[in-house]
């Protein structure tokens, strides 16, 4: 049985959980308009002393923000300088005690963490740095500059050292990079009784604290003992006899996602970490899958339009133009493709303009139906719904729907167009070239995320470009390329 | 206190945990596709006593399978149902027992839940609800007749009657639709060793037992006693001694997306919901916070692609023209009213075709650029970042971002269709019309999810459609118009 000595004691927390943080936003965010509209009434009144009245205004101000900040949870104060322009963050962020700038930091988004790491000195980062824990370090790292973190590590013990050097050596899609190192371990013959006594001889225990880890001699995890079992049975019995050996324990390579899909599917609180050779080395907790599934989800949104990362919405422009351009640039080659497709039937076109008209509604509706039929191709390969065996079937059902409805609304807008330009042999290419492209974009729809998938890669991933891609140039293609044919 | 017996006892669960779900899917189908040989291989080679043979081997394969299913969590054969097509699917949910129906039905999504329960007598269903907790039913509820309902309702006591009558009244994002009733709650004036002998009489404690709850007599919410406390005070203490009066509590009325993001930042496992006046009714875990974050990243996935709701991928063809057929419609719309914008200035096309080429370019690139701002508004209105005073700055910054980004990339345009046209002209037109139609896009992304979120509606929702028609609409009107005033 470890000592308690060993556990890394949980920081005691500021509580105001029941206070309304939007409530402190907007608290805030008045005192600094309070602060301006002084500003602003001395100057314009042009009073002699306005300057020493300004900075009595201004102190007074301070003390009550930092007094406010002293009682919220490092979780609300970053909310908060998250929501705050650069030179308000900054204000914020100076009266906030050096000793929590730790687990603030942890709590912000890699953005605005950047902002502040970017102004503090080599002692402030030291200091903050050395308030954390092991797996918490590993999170900071990547935005500490280099020397900052040489420091910290040789202030760091062995086992510390160990632990950081193994968070950092972690995929970020990886289980070790969720994984901490707060575990509570006990022997398999000892007693309930005994179990009590020892985690008595704690001052705190960790968050998350669902159930204690059996270890062997050699740290090998034998089963875990939930402390409900620890509640319910009698004090005589031992751990052996109710300790569960069946528990899912996860390795650090697995994929987060697998883990995050195990934790929802049984509705675990924590998971142990095992070592290939079924060492235990950390744990799970359900804090940081929520966190990891939260981001993931916000990735995919930020992805699909393109943005690389997330951005503060208070950043530098061309941080933003950055973050944007590429995106952009991507775009632009597919349309030029499609622009150059247009170009060749330049002849058609200028004998017949209601072509221009017409075309970008087949184009347009290609990509639309394209994207629906890649979003629930995406969706089901997620949830591991599509098996080899699957992948005709799904083909044939996409083409289905797609040949539906071409011949709906290709049909529907065929008649409008033959209303239009009073030809009814317009209206037939109209509907002939909807059907076919929303074939095309069923097909691709279908096609590119299996493949994809086939050579590793992310499904989600780029699909909607390369469709929208494909349905825009085949749409100009078919709908021009019919009326060439049949209509000229 | 209260009695033990009150509680709702959990159900004991299979567990199967450690070993891989993919695996049994895998196995499953490989039982399919064996039926599917032997079948084949009888019918081919018209042996005689085929029928027999064929049952036989029919019949194994069936206990196999049942013997398979008898071990696994109900999550997992929730999964495995989702992951086959129709008539295999119906095979297996017939070989599930009887008595895990309920548990099963409720881990299933929406639209194969109802696939099963279509093909389900009166009575199965009956069976099942009966086998659920009120907050479990609730979920199920809507999806089951209402005859069933109405039997299922008459059989339960009315304790449960009441919380099956309150759970059904929450909206779906309410506090209210998350929340349980397996809560443990003691009294503010006894003893931890109290506590725990009380415990003790539990045959089993609820999932994600974290902490008691402290009520008076009237059932008021004095107070939780964490677990954790629990264990490391010393048994004498009283538990108001130890218990956390500053505890996060909910409404059941509350915003369930409000409630996730104070697990979320608070790292909880469980959280009270209280009445108005104080009492407390139910709790929330982390367990449903998890569900409900992956079910709302996964419904805002599908909205963008316009897909009204979660498709069963083996789903008929109908049922998935009928989920995709209102977002084709309104696309259909937007891109007519683009088409009409073309055709106004068809005379201009007729005289200069490489209008026609150019033209979709300018549009594409407008709805790329727009996209992207609205998802960054919306996303910094989600997480509360955007406040009354922050509007300017938006705007400011994101038309100083599509003015760059006009000048670069319509910059570069403008030169290639020079190149391509010989026209100076022609190419300035297109460096104009791409930077103003990036204004365009830049200023209705910030305007339309803030007016949006004035007027109290969802920012997310519709918004990207919105973006889109403007800057299709408008791409082609600013070039066509451009191009008409200062080149014909």
């Amino acid at each position: 049985m470890e000592e308690p000595a060993a556990e890394q004691p949980v920081e005691p927390r500021e509580d105001t959980r029941q206070e309304d943080f939007a409530q402190h936003l907007r608290e805030i965010r008045e005192l600094f308009a309070r602060q301006k509209r002084v500003e602003t009434l001395v100057h314009n009144q042009d009073m002699p002393r306005h300057e020493l009245v300004e900075q009595l205004v201004h102190k007074q101000n301070e003390a009550e923000l930092a007094r406010k900040l002293e009682h919220l949870h490092a979780a609300d104060i970053a909310y908060i300088l998250e929501a705050l322009p650069l030179d308000e963050r900054l204000m914020v962020w100076d009266l906030v005690k050096a000793e929590r700038d730790g687990e603030i930091l942890i709590e912000l988004s890699d953005a605005v963490r950047e902002s502040l790491i970017e102004t503090m000195e080599h002692h402030e980062l030291k200091a903050a740095a050395e308030q954390l824990d092991a797996d918490e370090l590993a999170d900071l790292a990547p935005d500490l500059p280099s020397e900052v973190m040489e420091d910290v590590f040789r202030s760091l013990d062995t086992e510390e050292r160990e632990r950081l050097r193994a968070a950092m050596s972690y995929d970020e899609d990886a289980v070790g990079a969720l994984m901490d190192f707060d575990m509570v371990t006990v022997r398999a013959d000892v007693t309930l009784e005994v179990v009590q006594r020892y985690l008595r001889r704690f001052d705190e225990l960790p968050d998350q604290f669902d159930q204690l880890f059996v270890i062997d001699r050699d740290d090998h995890l034998e089963g875990v003992l939930p402390i409900t079992a620890l509640l319910i049975n009698d004090p005589e019995t031992e751990v052996a006899a109710v300790m569960r050996k069946d528990a899912l324990s996860l390795h650090p390579e697995d994929n987060a996602e697998t883990a995050a899909q195990a934790f929802e599917r049984y509705d675990l609180v924590s998971a142990p970490v095992v070592s290939a050779g079924g060492k235990l080395i950390g744990r799970v907790t359900v804090d940081a899958v929520l966190d990891y599934i939260r981001e993931a989800a916000e990735a995919d949104q930020l992805a699909h339009a393109g943005l690389k990362e997330e951005e503060d919405i208070f950043a530098p422009v061309m941080d933003s133009v950055k973050n944007r351009w590429a995106w952009l640039a991507i775009n632009l080659v597919t349309a030029f493709i499609a622009s150059r497709v247009i170009g060749a039937f330049e002849g058609s076109i200028e004998k017949l303009v209601a072509l221009a008209a017409l075309m970008p509604i087949v184009a347009g509706i290609g990509g639309n139906s394209g994207n629906q039929t890649i979003t629930m191709i995406v969706r089901a390969i997620a949830l591991g719904q599509v098996g080899q065996d699957s992948e005709r079937r799904l083909y044939r059902k996409e083409l289905k729907v797609a040949l539906i409805n071409g011949l709906a609304w290709g049909g529907l807008l065929g008649i409008i167009a033959w209303w239009l330009y009073g030809d009814w042999r317009l209206g037939a290419v109209m509907t002939a070239a909807m059907t076919l492209n929303l074939m095309v974009a069923a097909a691709v729809g279908v096609a590119i995320p299996m493949t994809l998938q086939k050579l590793g890669r992310d499904p989600a991933v780029g699909g909607s470009v390369m469709v929208t891609a494909v349905t825009d140039s085949g749409g100009f293609f078919i709908f021009l390329g019919l009326a060439t044919l049949f209509l000229l």
